[in-house]
């Protein structure tokens, strides 16, 4: 078959590999029907997840057919069409029966993360894949769901919902600032409409990002290069302070914002992916009574949002600015990493 | 009357100074039969609590009878004996509605800070105060409860309760270590017991103290000098870490201890005062689902904690090392001071 293979830092190829076969009583082999490309694969081919070996096949997110089936797998079936969770979880370690999947001890995750694809073990952007630990890390998925609506609940949508949205503790009437309106802090704008929020403010570097926001149901877009973007938060609170205020970028300056603009005993909820450490005030903060959560996906709640997107309640099709044929894939990385440009958000390949 | 005056970084002196009048309807006056001294009052002549005034009278904590009533006050008489919380809040503002009375936004917290007395209008450490919003500012003492145990009520206990405790959300069975076996450590050890956890591990950099620890409920000991320490609390959990760490010292090397024995999905809940930022490695902890609170205490626990030290529930005895007449309470800071000699925990002044 063909794949996407990483070679090290900046080195991948869509290339010859070999088909991937059953392995455990538990695994399930899926034809990848749509896959797309996240902000984390961008991290790996920088160098930043040094646990991602030369040779491996990247991705985490799709949607396909199931083509085999291991001799332990009873609830699913060959020909069954499912969504392929980001995360895969054993079901049955101390974690996973807390519900806390991301830390999965099963032995795939020999770190104890439950993001093995496209990380540690080969991932989802080929034409097929081993999904270990099926029956618990993937989703059967209705037709009235598209493939690609499909791929968006593997990752971005309970990223979105649960690190940014449900960690974050949004309630009814809070004022939630989103730092960040690139996919997963349009997820998290998306998400947090489910909870009531008297408002929802998108706050980015880029014009254009923070007023397509509002497609997504932000009601107010700020631009952080304005000298008085603080100004116009405390504005839009009643001078206090957001109740929640979501990182979704990564980077110090970000998460410095965040700080800022939160009021006391309101929530910090980082959801972006950092590759340096950052300054805590604690000098300040120590009596702010502030939240700070961090957090990798559990998808402990892509159920209910496969739920939502089924009955169309939680429109998500807008999240989808480009699709290829999944052998143009590199084409597909060209215009997804220069996002800026291109005004990519989720990319999307088609087999 | 004779008060403990606050004169600037260093300088402080117990002098004659005019009584306290009342000033608003919702006031009371108290003749202090307790009070103590608190590590804050420490910090604050140190020079590190800028907002306190020279002239200011210090103290936040202590029991008294009521002398005077502001005209508004209809729950409280003349000759109650109350628990003076070390939170002023006005019970009606934004925050108070919320029970976040920490941040009270009443008028005497000009800076949206519930904690007010020692810090911007003048404290406990007198025979007489002034306490504003008294309805909702100090509880009545049943006489089972000695004044001593009610002045351990004004801040320690429930800042040890809510800001490490609760803010930690220490459930049955869990792991809890503190960091910091001094009082407000030890309040967080005396009611982590609330919460039925597995085993609470004591860390201090003295071995003294953490062999005190378990005279107040500490299951285990570690002296963080030791080279293996971390190791030693690895071993005391599944070798994934402690489900909560509460930080109960407040310098930087402390709070990099509690990130580094959380386990992943776990809580690190700051009680520390803290005099400069840290480091948040947030290239690490992205990823581990922890949870970081800090806090000032709301003390809306204070009358539970009350009802159960007055039915001998929660033992406090054992946190009053030293006593002094009140008008000797400059050798009582100069005990507090040195407690690392002294072996002081709450040192006590009565009138």
């Amino acid at each position: 078959m063909k794949a996407l293979v990483y070679h090290g830092p900046g080195q991948k190829a869509w290339e010859d590999v070999a088909n991937p076969t059953i392995q455990k009583p538990t695994d399930v082999i899926v034809r990848i029907e749509t896959t797309t490309i996240c902000g984390t694969d961008l991290h790996i081919l920088k160098g930043d997840v040094p646990a991602v070996e030369d040779g491996r096949i990247l991705g985490h997110e799709g949607v396909g057919t199931i083509t085999e089936i291991g001799s332990a797998v009873t609830s699913l079936t060959i020909g069954d069409r499912v969504i392929i969770s980001c995360i895969s979880a054993c079901g049955h370690c101390e974690y996973c029966k807390q519900g806390i999947f991301s830390h999965c001890l099963g032995e795939e995750g020999t770190s104890g993360i439950g993001w093995i694809l496209g990380h540690l073990i080969d991932g989802t952007q080929a034409e097929f894949v081993r999904v270990p630990y099926a029956e618990t890390s993937v989703y059967k998925i209705p037709d009235s769901v598209s493939p690609q609506e499909g791929t968006l609940l593997s990752d971005i949508l309970p990223t979105g919902h649960e690190i940014g949205i449900r960690y974050g503790a949004v309630k009814p009437g809070d004022v939630v600032a989103v730092i960040g309106a690139r996919p997963v802090g349009l997820a998290a704008i998306t998400t947090a409409q489910l909870y009531g929020p008297a408002r929802i403010i998108a706050i980015d570097i880029d014009r254009n990002r923070v007023e397509q926001a509002k497609l997504f149901g932000a009601t107010d877009s700020i631009v952080s290069t304005d000298d008085n973007w603080k100004d116009q938060v405390m504005a839009l609170t009643d001078g206090l302070g957001v109740d929640v205020a979501i990182e979704a970028v990564g980077i110090p300056e970000t998460f410095a914002m965040v700080l800022d603009i939160v009021r006391p005993a309101g929530h910090v909820a980082n959801a972006g992916v950092h590759g340096k450490s950052v300054n805590l005030p604690l000098d300040k903060l120590w009596i702010s009574n502030i939240t700070i959560t961090t957090g990798l996906v559990n998808t402990n709640t892509t159920g209910t949002l496969l739920k939502l997107v089924a009955q169309g309640t939680l429109p998500v099709d807008q999240f989808v600015s480009h699709s290829f044929n999944l052998q143009d894939i590199e084409k597909a990385y060209d215009t997804f990493s220069r996002a800026a440009e291109t005004n990519a958000l989720k990319v999307m390949l088609n087999a």
